[in-house]
This record gives C-alpha cells, sequence and structure tokens, in this order.
C-alpha cells in the first residue's frame, strides 16, 4: 500500500531570522510517493507570490519540498505540518498514520494575521505589530485549521475552536462551544457542540451537545481511543470517559468515566456493571436516576444488551 | 399595528463574482413601512464610501433598498439580514417577528476582517489574504454582531460569541464564556456568562453562570420556547430544558430537563413532581440533595408552589 | 519594603477626540518608587513611534509617565493599566496589590486590532473600519494579554480567553476552553483548561480540566478568595466553591459548593460535613457516588484528615 504509506507537497515555510521553521503551509498536500523527476516537483505559482522576506514580522518564506513516511515517527517541523494538512483535507482519517514525536517537532510561536512570529522576536516587533494592526490569535503549537485550509460543506462559528489537524467531513457543522483537537474530528456530518479531544473520532449523525467533554482515551489509564457512535447523542454539559455506541444516549449533565459504577436495566431485571463494560454497546440511554441519584443504563429498544466483550472482565 | 408590520433600510450589499448576495449591512434599520417617494429613499451618504469591486475578496459591494413584511417567511438574503438587524438593534425582540425560512435564506460565507468572502474562492484568494493579514473569524451563516451592531451600554468580552441577531439589552455583560444566539438574548441588564439558545429570552437582572445551558425550546420536544425570569439565577455549569420563573435559583452543577422526576418541598410536606410541573415558576431553588442524590424543588420564600397550569397534568 | 509598595512606568497611553483615557501601554513596567530625576524618565524610543493622532480611530497617542502606590486604591485610567501589566508581567501576585476602585476607573471602550475606540465613535467610524479591514476583539473594560504583554513560557491558545492582568507562570498552557481573568491565574506550571475566576490562583502542577468552573470568593457569601493546590486536579466539567487542597482530586461532572452535605470517608468510618470544612485539606478526593447519588470525600493516601481548622465549626 503505498499510496497510504507516504504523502508529499510543496510547502510555503516561515523560518525566524535564526533560521528555525515556524510554521509550513501545504496547500496541495498529496497522498503516495513523491515524483521521481524534477519536473514534477515544479514549485506551484500561487506560493511564488509570497516567497521572500517579511520585515514585519523578521521572518522569510521560502518554498520547501516535503516527503512524510506516515509509518515513521514524525521527524521535522515541515514533516509534522505535513502530517496535520493530511488530517485536515480528508486524505487520512485519525489514528491512521503515525504521529510519534509530533508534538516535540512542533515549535511555540504566535500566530498572527500576517503569519507566525517566532516568540523571541514578538516583544521587539510589538509596537510595529499593533500600529499594522495585527491581530495575535494565540502563542502554541497548533495554528487555527481556518488559516491553512477550506472543508468542503463544513460550517465553524468561531475559527479559533478549530486546530490545524482536525478532520471535519461535509455536513459537520462546529458551533461557537465546539472544539476540535488535532487528529480528532467527524466521520460525517455531525453537530458540534462540545469539545472533541485528540484522537476521538465521532460517527456519522451524532449529536455532541453544547459544552459536552469527550476524554481522549478511556478514563482510567487505558490507552484504547474513544469513538463516538453514528447517530449517538451527547446531551448539554455530559462528558465521557469511555467509548459511546451506535445510537446511545448520555443525558445532559451526566458524566460517564471508565470506572462509574452503574446499573444496567433491562427486562430481564438489574445488573450493577461498571461503565467501561458498555463501552462502545449501540442503543442505550445513560442518565441518573432524579429520584435516587444512581447512575443507570438502559436499552433504548427493548432488546437485550450484549456487554462489550474486550471489556467485560 | 403598521408600524411593527413592516421594516425597512438601505444596505450595504456584497456579492460575490457570479452575483450572489453574501451579506447585507443596515446601518440604521427602520420600522414601519418604507417612504413611498424617492426622495426618502436617498443613499446615505457614509455608505458611497464602501461601493464598488474589491478584488481582495473578488466582490461586488453595492446599495440595496430593502422592505420586509414581519408578517410574512424570510424572502431573500437581504430580507433575512436585515431581520437580524431589527433585533440586534433592539427594534423588535426575539420572538416576535416571522422568522420562517431564515436559515434557507442565509448562504454559509467566510466572514473575514476586510467582509465576506464566498466559500467558492476563498481558496483561490488565500495567498493573497495571508500576504494581506486577512483575519477568518468563521465559515457559517451568521456573522458576530459587533460587525454590524454596537450595542448601547453593553460589554461583550469576546466578539466571536454574539451573533448577529442578538438582542442585548442595556446593562447587559456578555462575559467569555456567554454566548448568545441570533433571535434570543436579554430584556434587561444580565450577567450572561452561559449559552442562551436561539429563541431565549432572559428578563432583567437575571444571572446566567459560567458555562451555563439553555434549551432553546422545552426538552422533550416542546414547541414552547424556553425563558428565564427576572433575577433568576442559573448556576455555573447548569442547565434548564424548562423555563425558569422571576427568582427562581438553579444550583451550580445541575441540568435540569422537562422530564426530570423531582420532588417538590414546601410546608406541607414533599411531592413528586416532573420537572416540567414547575416550568415559569418563580422563588424556586432546584437543587440535587447532595446526601441522597435526588433532585428538589424547595420555595424560596416558605409560601405555597402553585403548579405551572398548563403544563401540570 | 518600599521596593514593592510601589511601581512605575512609561505607558503609551491612548485618548479620545473628548480627552477621556482609553487604555495604557507599559512596555516595561517596574516596580519600586519611580526614578526623582528627569534623565530617568527619558521615553523609551519604541515607543515614539506610536505617538500621535490616529485618524483612523480618532484618538490621539501620547506618553505618559505613571507611579502607583499599591497600597492605595487606584486613582486612574493609567494607574490601573499600570497594576494589570504588573499581574501579567508577574511583578506581583493576584490579591498582593490594592486594586480597589479598578473596575471603576477602566472606561467600556472597544478593543480592535489596531488599539482601543471610543464607544462613542465607534458608529461613526465603522464604514471606514469595515474598508481598513480592522477586527473588534471586544467592548469591554479589559482587554486581551496578548495584545500588552508576551508571557514567558506559556501557551495561549486562544487570545481572547486570557486577559490583561492574569499572572501566568512559566510552563503554564490555557488551552481554547481555558480562561483567566485579571488578578487571577497560575503560580507555576499548570494545565488550564477550565476557568479561573478573578481572585483564584493555582498552584504549580495542577490541572484545571475542560470547562471546570472555579468560584471567585468562597461561595456563599465568603470573601476568602479560592486557590487551588498544587498538583490539584479539578475533573472536566467540574466546579468547585472551596478552595481545594494540594493533591486533591474532584471528579469529573462535580460541582462541591460550600454547603455541600457529604461525606467523609476514613479508616475511622464516615462522618457527615459541609464541603467548607474540607477547603483546603491536602489528598481527597471528592465524587458523587453513583450508586447512592451521595457526595462523598475521600482520602487519597489512606491516612487520616485534618478538617480545616478556620471553617470547621
Amino acid at each position: 500500500m503505498t499510496q497510504t504509506t507516504h504523502a508529499w507537497g510543496h510547502g510555503l515555510a516561515t523560518s525566524d531570522a535564526r533560521g528555525n521553521v515556524l510554521d509550513v503551509w501545504f496547500r496541495t498536500p498529496k497522498l503516495g510517493p513523491a515524483p521521481v523527476t524534477d519536473e514534477l516537483w515544479v514549485v506551484p505559482r500561487e506560493l511564488d507570490a509570497l516567497v521572500g522576506e517579511d520585515k514585519r514580522r523578521l521572518v522569510n518564506t521560502h518554498v520547501v519540498r516535503t516527503e512524510s513516511d506516515l509509518t515513521q515517527p514524525v521527524s521535522s517541523v515541515e514533516d509534522a505540518y505535513l502530517r496535520l494538512h493530511l488530517l485536515s483535507h480528508l486524505l487520512v482519517t485519525p489514528n491512521s498514520i503515525n504521529l510519534e514525536g509530533l508534538i516535540g517537532q512542533l515549535p511555540i510561536v504566535a500566530f498572527s494575521s500576517i503569519g507566525s512570529i517566532s516568540l523571541e522576536d514578538l516583544d521587539q516587533l510589538r509596537p510595529q505589530l499593533i500600529k499594522a494592526g495585527v491581530v495575535i490569535h494565540a502563542v502554541d503549537k497548533f495554528p487555527r485549521m481556518l488559516d491553512y485550509v477550506t472543508p468542503a460543506k463544513v460550517r465553524i462559528a468561531d475559527a479559533s475552536r478549530v486546530r490545524l489537524g482536525a478532520h471535519l467531513s461535509p455536513g459537520t457543522t462546529v458551533m461557537h462551544e465546539g472544539f476540535v483537537n488535532f487528529n480528532a474530528g467527524t466521520l460525517g456530518a455531525s453537530m458540534v457542540e462540545g469539545r472533541i479531544s485528540q484522537g476521538v473520532v465521532v460517527g456519522d449523525g451524532a449529536d455532541i451537545g453544547g459544552g459536552a467533554s469527550i476524554m481522549g482515551t478511556l478514563s482510567g489509564g487505558g490507552k484504547e481511543k474513544i469513538t463516538i457512535g453514528k447517530r449517538a447523542l451527547l446531551g448539554a454539559n455530559s462528558g465521557v470517559g469511555i467509548t459511546i455506541g451506535d445510537d446511545t444516549v448520555v443525558e445532559a449533565g451526566l458524566y460517564v468515566t471508565a470506572g462509574t459504577k452503574l446499573t444496567l436495566i433491562t427486562q430481564e431485571g438489574e445488573k450493577p456493571l461498571k461503565a467501561v463494560e458498555l463501552s462502545g454497546v449501540p442503543n442505550l440511554l445513560f442518565r441518573r436516576n432524579s429520584l435516587t441519584g444512581r447512575v443507570e443504563a438502559l436499552s433504548r429498544t427493548g432488546a437485550g444488551v450484549i456487554l462489550n466483550k474486550d471489556l467485560h472482565p
């Protein structure tokens, strides 16, 4: 599968006066091995206009040719940015490529309305930046996705809430209270009003309610990445530390972690469980009984519930 | 009541190269029928300076004269924007005019620091936008209110959190974690640190705590719009799916939906109820008993509690 | 201790056409008494370039020399801004200087990408601001910290979420859902994904989970400022209205206020308490028992728990 183990692209790299690469923009990243002849490495014309010295930021911008082996750890800033672009261009899905070393390779920079600026220069530049009306968005390792990629058929109500590396499928809406980290996102049309942590993917038709929290990995120390099933609903201000199955609902305001002791209620009666045993089970309703205060899981269909075999002791 | 069934204004409309209207700014929208003679249709001079081609965005801006019959469904982009302006200029209150068709009429565009940009052009324009330092705020149907309207005696700590069409009365403060949707807002001086959904209005002196969630309509499928009473308090991280009466308090961290089974505690004893039966009832305290876990409603005055007649079965 | 009771600096002040000071930027505020000779009052050259009339905003910018007696109430806009800068430059810690009168002295202005603008002028200027691509960040009393100060070794994922006057120590990360008010912040390296209210300080190594809420003062009317201990963990969507001791954990989704009646569980058995009696106690786990709904506090070390002497009746 050479096609999906490698990727390449021409990027517009920004370097500070000390030669450190601050960020790289890949306009049209591609899967597959890089072309072997120089002819196919032709620099896109639209990047040319952006190449050169930018005295406002004390940086130089230049075109780089980057190729990544997606099965290997991230080896440079250019490599890191290329992989983030692959995710946001929907060329790869979250958790499908090697991101080891990514955070270590990314420098902390000031992301501004005129591009990246080294933190070593920011204070010196501040007076002229103020005069020029430059907006500083963040001092961070990850920029805002919308400053690098335009996702198709996606709404993002506040550009500050979606990081480069987010994977937003057509039909997705990220509202003001939504948030999507890198290597995380949606696999279909979803309404996102809560926070999708690194590594989390959300199925088609799911609804992440306002202020809902999704832990990145199984709470309690697991390495298993959490997913949210198709047509699942996380109520407003709810949260989960387990995988949520298709058509499963978590009541507004309830936080279910892996260790939550709950009562499974089916036609056959009640059964005490830990929530992790219901990780990934479809068609459930998680709620806190408002008369007794106990957390319960109910079958929404009336059918029996099959526990998670991997996790059920 | 001709005065309140019609509205009109001169708007600055932005159209893309294909002739699609992207957004319209009405500086001084007016209630009442539009003037019948041409003289009164004089284009405001301050709009003139903004008319013309804008190559940075591949758009044309031109002045439109729009009149809306507020009793009829929304019929165009211009009409949609005029109605949103009426709300944010406090000329009409939320839920008082016909907004049928509004969302369908509004195009999804990129809202930027130099105005609206067609999504069809955004990728092509990106290199020059980067160079010019243009900030993309959102890719959405609704822009930020502060980019169109300056509300009087109102504080907005983060402009990204208030949509055009929000109705913010003098004395209101919207903090960083606050959010106000279109056709929603405050009727008096309120502290807003939580999320006011579409259709929700908040009474004078109410306090919406940090991260508090207000469902747009009665949870459980109702069409009744939710309101928050005068001097009501929603605690931090709380949430409601019912209408909250005057002087009623919801404890921090508690989510009360219409179907929440709770115990009403009065001098006469305890009574089991669904929360919807207390929809709109004043002077209550909603809390979850931290010893038993059950949800309770208590009279804050010691006086008897009269249930919601419309909703009490 | 003259050194810490006074502070001074050259500031770049912005005044509107009516002579009202809108904001002041102190590039290098200093602790201690101001120099007595004129020579040491030399205006920094880098401020010179910013001095003059700015017709875009209808303001004048000029250099001021401000000295503050930090033991006295805030006496002017310049004084207010100097004290906010002292906090964000880490020259003073939260709650260590007199901030009486601060809010009253600060004017409400529009903070934009080209600086502060009077609200009286904003509507008139709007057409030309649109054309110039000016971004309005807020209409508020407090600007964004990153527009005035570059903190060392700190990450801020969304500049809109940290107010000038925040105190962020090296190693701190403020994620997108984090928020830090003025006179509040971190004393060491902390992960901030929740909201740090005015007056709250967070200890080294603490983790404030996504959407977590920290009340500013002891809930229930107290004036005692809340602190979060070293290595403490507030789970996602949790909240506290008491001081949290070192190494203490609050479970995700649980809100603990001063008045929360809970059960302390130790080797010696169970003991009913109000949460305020555990204010500041280290090594606890606060949780809501998911079988009984009651709120519990457990010793994380197995050792006995010593109640807060000041608060335990």
